[in-house]
């Protein structure tokens, strides 16, 4: 594969309402944008760090994969994200290297991109995921 | 707090053995520098991602924070680091806003860097470090 930078970090948060105060006060970053993810049953904050984008994820559901994960692991670092071109290039290559998708095909992501998932159990317990720019 | 970008994710794996061909061969990045921690019992590799670095912590004890780390949550993302300027400043400034730290004065960390972590208690779950370049 070739991939270029963390294009974000997925944060499993309770509530975007509590976080966000966190990242904006303490850490003295800007909320660009907040944005419903309907299938994937949750709410997103976003906002810039560097190269990085910070995305909260705040269950809409409680059967939300997201639900789910704060249930077993805890509030904290959910996925990373990394940038490619490509996608369906990289997807095919990482299935050749042994990897395993989660998504078969290229989906729509939060702020406009097109996203696969891979299996955090063969890409060293990260949760990963690989993103194009619309 | 004035964070400029990630710095690094440090990443707890159980074998840098095991876990740099999948860096390397699975992601297409290059191991740079190789280092023993010797006051956190653990030894580490590097690769650049963009703007941020992988650290890639193996324990080399029982009793390291990592191999405890793996034991309760397993293998993964272990802890955030933020790059800043002026430490200790920004150490007075968490504080001020309620974070709690680990490290009361700054110390020495791999690759070079000043650091501080902050209780992931205080920081919605995740175990963060500050980082400053010497």
């Amino acid at each position: 594969m070739k991939v270029s930078h963390i294009e974000h970090l997925g944060i499993a948060v309770k509530s975007l309402d509590e976080a966000i105060p966190y990242w904006e006060g303490a850490l003295g970053l800007k909320c660009y944008k907040i944005e419903e993810v309907a299938d994937q049953k949750v709410r997103t904050a976003f906002f810039m760090l560097g190269q990085t984008k910070i995305e909260l994820l705040e269950p809409t559901s409680e059967d939300s994969t997201v639900a789910k994960y704060i249930e077993n692991k805890g509030v904290g670092i959910h996925h990373m994200a990394l940038a490619v071109e490509n996608l369906e290039e990289q997807m095919a290559d990482a299935e050749a290297k042994g990897l395993r998708l989660i998504d078969k095909a290229p989906r729509k992501g939060a702020d406009d991109m097109t996203i696969a998932f891979l299996h955090p159990k063969s890409t060293q317990g990260i949760l990963t995921e690989l993103c194009e720019k619309k």
